[in-house]
């Protein structure tokens, strides 16, 4: 099968692509013919070797992808569309490839006329947003969620996640995101830029904002903590070299924590259960995200030369690859 | 009846003793006749305004108190031994009294054969410590906890009841209260001034502590977050005036939060909650607090000037009162 793959931890012109044997499932996996992957910031950190994971050379790098199911396993039938957000780490091959083997516990049905190119751009930014939002911050129906970087692919998935469950969404982000966080479903918009955001979040919710979640993980929690409420929760998943001062009486005092998680320690069932929740939306059409590049898997390089900043596009959204062909 | 009570917010001086009208209980309300109470470092607080909440003068002090159904009125019978732990703030009168007037939800049973005078020493920072560990922090059987300043009050309560609840309890705290940490049940007790403590917990949770909780209200998150495990809970309940770094990259990588709260924000329901664990630990004979003084009630003021330091005495605990005479 035509793959893309690394014989060694390096840079994105160390990924090859051409053939490697088809992937023989396992007792507990499903063979899938793969339509549509996606790029991921955390691919090129596996690629690199700066995520520290189980990695067995020739390794296909890639975590998430919609196919179609190769051959009846279980409880998946030959020629049922399916989708997976978690290969390409811990032990598992990636998704960059012709086929894939899935372990059952992690490949999900694909709703019924979706669109697997349009799916498989949202499919890995709408589990770590519904994981951020319901299982680490949780997030209840009639809340207020305060995201920052709403705009981007994280954030603009959590903005239709938390409007679908019933949540009022605050979205900032620059302004040439506002139109895009509106058609996501936020509620109110404002500029990041604007000095004055502040004390419009104060108006907004004058007894403060349930969840914060700064998915650009600029964080200046003597900003944030006073515009939360009584018992608010702080998502942090984003910001790596970060140190941020912690107001520690103001967090404590008015009951408010702060929750860091990553998707790629979610469990099978951690990351089954938010699939459930984005087949929910996708089925209902109203969860989306934007692509700014379709490619076949020829360039695959390419595509982290462009989650790298390497190569600028001024299309903002994810970079899709066809390894079967454009579809 | 008589009470020590204020009339305006002032120092600990401000504090009178003599007679106030009998209170009048309301439809959910008990008439309690006080047989101990002990007086807190949040009463200090109320007393000089610093912390704010709905008080009505002439203000009668204090928060905890174990008492005897003076009335009988719903499920509580005439002659009950039972206790509170939350009058004093939110519009509710203090326990620094002959007698007071508990809402029924905020009162519970004491259960048969407890001292008074020690019990009160222990109720308050018992439900601060069991609403930290299991509330706010979800401590399960089997998990590691890292309690420092656990010699203190909330501290040593917490070491009790995360051993009674099946945790492994690594306790720090300075040399002399070694004893007394062990005396409650800490499965290893560290100094908190030997610089190899922190290797020394490192050696005794390889993967790491599940909890973290520092009583004494230090914050370092450089040095403590290295030693949590991946899913880590950091308690925050003290160090008022703190501004600690936190390094974010190393928190949510892990899937570690930091989770704060106070006991005043508690609900009746989390205060109830906590008192049924309180009182299975104290039924058992498990769980105690030291005590540093016992005074007649017309000692109220020395009690407040006892906790703000400025009398000192050599013992560590309690300063507990006797409203009705001794016990």
């Amino acid at each position: 099968m035509r793959a893309a793959y690394i014989t060694r931890f390096g840079g994105a012109d160390d990924i090859r692509t051409g053939r490697l044997p088809l992937p023989v499932p396992g007792p507990d996996e499903v063979l899938v013919r793969v339509d549509a992957v996606a790029a991921n910031h955390v691919d090129t950190f596996v690629r690199s070797g700066a995520y520290a994971t189980d990695v067995r050379f020739p390794f296909v790098v890639g975590r998430d992808l919609v196919g179609t199911v190769a051959a009846s396993a279980g409880r998946f039938a030959a020629g049922d569309r399916v989708w997976c957000n978690s290969l390409g780490h811990a032990g598992r091959q990636g998704s960059f490839a012709e086929y894939a083997a899935v372990p059952a516990d992690r490949l999900y049905p694909l709703p019924a006329g979706v669109d697997p190119g349009q799916a498989v751009a949202v499919l890995h930014t709408a589990a770590t947003a519904h994981i951020g939002l319901f299982r680490t911050a949780g997030l209840r129906p009639g809340e207020t969620i305060l995201l920052r970087g709403a705009g981007g692919g994280v954030g603009s998935a959590a903005v239709q996640l938390a409007r679908a469950a019933g949540a009022r969404v605050v979205a900032v982000d620059r302004a040439e995101n506002a139109e895009w966080c509106r058609r996501c479903g936020a509620h109110e918009v404002l500029d990041r830029a604007d000095p004055g955001t502040p004390a419009a979040v104060r108006d907004l919710a004058p007894d403060g904002v349930d969840v914060l979640w700064d998915c650009s993980g600029h964080h200046d929690f003597d900003a944030t903590v006073p515009l939360l409420a009584r018992g608010g929760r702080v998502v942090l998943a984003a910001g790596m070299g970060a140190r941020a001062v912690l107001p520690v009486g103001a967090v404590y005092t008015r009951d408010i924590s702060l929750r860091g998680f990553v998707i790629s320690n979610a469990s099978a069932a951690d990351l089954a259960a938010s699939a459930e929740g984005i087949n929910r939306e996708l089925a209902r059409g109203r969860l989306t995200g934007r692509v700014r590049a379709r490619l076949p898997l020829t360039e695959a390089a390419r595509a982290h030369r462009l989650l790298e900043g390497r190569e600028s596009t001024a299309a903002p959204g994810r970079v899709v690859l066809f390894p079967g062909g454009p579809l």
